[in-house]
């Protein structure tokens, strides 16, 4: 698969490299591809791995991860011509003082997002879990969960086997409006890291 | 420790039976006492449970649990004088279809709830699962996590020993306005029951 991931940041850099490692196409996007950090992230995920600038990572990719902060999202997503392709989601619309969501109930980032890039397949995931749980999913033996929700199925299970694939246990949590409920998800994470618990939990769904 | 439990319904009557069973002394407000409903229930409970008007059970228990219906809470709460009284939220502030939540985001239905009840000390809790996990909550041998919120920590420890009696694994999320996430959380759940999942799931904080 070619992905393209804009951001290489904790969230980008560990998805990235771990999908390149497991032999798809990624490509970086970003305006410092020629950067030392973005050379060690490359030497970390080899040789299925490059770095470009952010038009020429999407423009040859049929997913886009889009890992960078919610308040660059919008000028971020308007640049690019991303019809048809799947956009995956992971932002979270945390307000300037992380204390909060900056919109939700009756909308969500994701579906801002789904308005920002025109004909994009929108998937929102990878946004109820720390940057340590997506380098390492296993909890105490068990895989975490990875929620996932979408308009477009064919794009749902792209995303949920590229989640599969790092180690999760996808679970589909319906239309892309249900982003209204795993945006408030990650704040209750956010406030339990926060509490202490740091990057050591994750959610899963448990069943009889 | 003296519960009132406000609603004698699938959530209510389950935790005051199990309540009752474990010796604490429930009294089940209802405005049909003698019914057949009541009986059966109270036939399940054994001898530590009764029946009693709502005003009668509110004002001999320590805690009070509140297993209405959102849309009466508004005018069952403000019928009692719960100054000083632990205060169990369970509820979640369903909109009419069952499809959304009537109010979110900057306030809560917990929120809300704290202030029709004058002096209560509110505690959300027990409104992110079902009433099979509350009969049984463990799943696959795992406690599911009891989620609970609120601005006073006493009574906040009074509810993680009551969800802890029943057999969750209880997990403080902080201040009581994070019911603003704990109450999409349970739309999450909601979600998942209704695509077929029906009540035999839980969530769990997983650790490493």
């Amino acid at each position: 698969m070619k992905i393209a991931v804009l951001g290489t940041g904790r969230v980008g850099g560990v998805l990235g490299k771990r999908w390149a490692r497991a032999g798809h196409e990624v490509v970086f996007g970003t305006r410092l591809p020629g950067s030392e950090k973005v050379a060690a992230l490359l030497a970390e995920a080899g040789p299925s791995a490059r770095a470009a600038a952010p038009r020429d990572a999407v423009s040859h990719a049929g997913v886009v991860v889009m890992a960078l902060p919610w308040n660059i999202a919008q000028e971020e997503l308007t640049k690019h011509d991303l019809a048809g392709k799947v956009l995956v989601d992971c932002t979270n619309p945390l307000n300037a003082t992380f204390t909060g969501l900056d919109l939700g109930f009756d909308t969500s980032a994701a579906e801002a997002i789904a308005g920002w890039a025109k004909g994009a397949r929108v998937v929102k995931a990878f946004n109820t879990v720390s940057a340590a749980a997506m380098a390492d999913p296993t909890f105490g033996g068990q895989p975490a969960t990875m929620f996932y929700c979408g308009d477009d199925d064919q794009a749902k299970q792209i995303v949920g086997k590229l989640a599969e694939e790092l180690g999760f246990e996808p679970i589909d949590a319906g239309p892309l409006s249900m982003a209204r409920y795993l945006e408030p998800l990650a704040m209750l994470y956010i406030h339990l890291a926060m509490k202490g618990w740091g990057s050591s939990c994750a959610f899963k769904v448990i069943r009889r």
